[in-house]
């Protein structure tokens, strides 16, 4: 059997790495987790977060896939670095693929960053791209409100684009020319984002970039799927499933087949 | 002592791609090896290209760096195999990253290649980028007035955008929406380049993309220079200094030392 790589979410947010995996390697299977009971994970303490990415971790083990990919900045931020230490496969996050292309793309060595407060608090970005480059300067903005729209699905509504403008007021007339989409739930919002920011502000969506790392560590490491057999996703989500199906359904333009999964009583936080 | 990246290319076609792993990676020492005595490697025979990079090695490998980039399509795809196979350290080549933000950019499907005969006629592109999207369309075209032009400064000549518009000429109008600058010389032409293919066209260049995954691939390693001590390049050439120096400088605007190798009379070919 073709092994998988494992995509884990707080919830819906994950989706747009999952859709540009599909789209940049076609050939590869997909087994995504959405924590969608326990979403979002944000707000919510880092050692709550690390527990819950090792639950969630654990689950996907079972199937044995041959890559993890934690497309979750906040859990990224929290507890990629431990996920790595436990498992023996290549564990991927969502943050330092974003700051690469940032570093990449910024020609002003100003880069802005938006994120959960869990991710913006952590300042794993900030640390990230000076680790690679010290002298770049970092403008950041958490966004609270953008996850919860998400997961409703209100992607283009009215009262979207005016959350979406004042949670963005701070940044904008900043001198930055390049501003990380530092959460893999705001892909879904991008044109609104746009628009705010204006043409002169390249947005750089951590979910493309982080499709582009898994297919550049998967061809080094020889791993690569061969098979010319169009590969089955599976779907798991913790919470409601047929709101989980409509919004993926959307999202990735195909019909799936979505498995609940119901965190044992232990497990509820 | 903080170990190098060691960059090799036939001559200067390779410093688009110094250039580009300084500018993202300004902590990382280089050293670099142009072989401007027998470039162009482009129309040699495979065979010839092949002991030509082993020998260039085998040179770099007694500054012991802690990873090879071979900056030069026409090596990359003839040779990068095999000096994979035979040394310890990460091998990046120049042919697969350019070929995966090819995948990345592409929104029709259709990717156009140019690059040296030797390039073109490995097909390496064309394997590349099928490896992992099996149903991409490919439109390739060698261009090899381009190289020379280029080792001898010409960038911006009136002759030189008549060579080029000539060169393509094939290629305008073919439903491509992005072309993949399949040589490292061929990003100093990206100006004219650019004009004569239509905005339309996104322009890849393997350059860039390269620096992009050597970037990943010492973070993943563990690999990245840590010591905010600036690093001074080596660079080396086998043919003229004067005019390497000339244009490593114009290229990289800075001073750099050149340090001449002779290949021993049994090495000239």
């Amino acid at each position: 059997m073709q092994q998988a790589i494992a995509i884990l979410d707080s919830g819906v947010g994950g989706l747009t790495v999952a859709k540009e995996i599909m789209r940049q390697l076609p050939q590869e299977k997909i087994i995504y987790f959405g924590d969608t009971a326990r979403t979002p994970y944000g707000p919510r303490p880092a050692e709550e977060v690390i527990h819950f990415t090792h639950q969630i971790v654990d689950y996907l083990l079972q199937y044995h896939p041959k890559m993890i990919v934690i497309a979750c900045n906040t859990a990224t931020a929290v507890a990629m670095e431990k996920i790595r230490a436990r498992v023996p496969i290549p564990v991927v996050g969502v943050i330092h693929p974003g700051a690469r292309a940032a570093i990449k793309t910024t020609r002003k060595q100003i880069v802005g960053v938006i994120g959960t407060e869990g991710t913006i608090k952590s300042r794993a970005y900030e640390f990230a791209l000076r680790q690679i480059s010290p002298t770049i300067q970092v403008v950041t903005k958490a966004c609270p409100l953008f996850v919860p729209l998400v997961e409703r699905g209100m992607f283009r509504a009215d009262q979207t684009s005016q959350v979406v403008a004042d949670s963005l007021a701070d940044l904008q007339g900043a001198p930055m020319d390049c501003l990380i989409l530092g959460c893999t739930h705001y892909p879904f919002l991008s044109d609104v984002i746009g628009s705010v920011m204006g043409p002169q502000v390249s947005l750089i969506s951590s979910a493309d970039e982080t499709a582009r790392e898994v297919s550049t560590i998967l061809y080094h490491k020889g791993m690569l799927a061969t098979s010319p057999v169009m590969p089955v996703h599976q779907f798991f989500c913790s919470g409601d499933p047929l709101m989980f199906k409509k919004i993926a359904q959307s999202w990735l333009n195909e019909q799936i087949r979505v498995t609940p999964v119901v965190w044992q009583v232990s497990h509820i936080i």
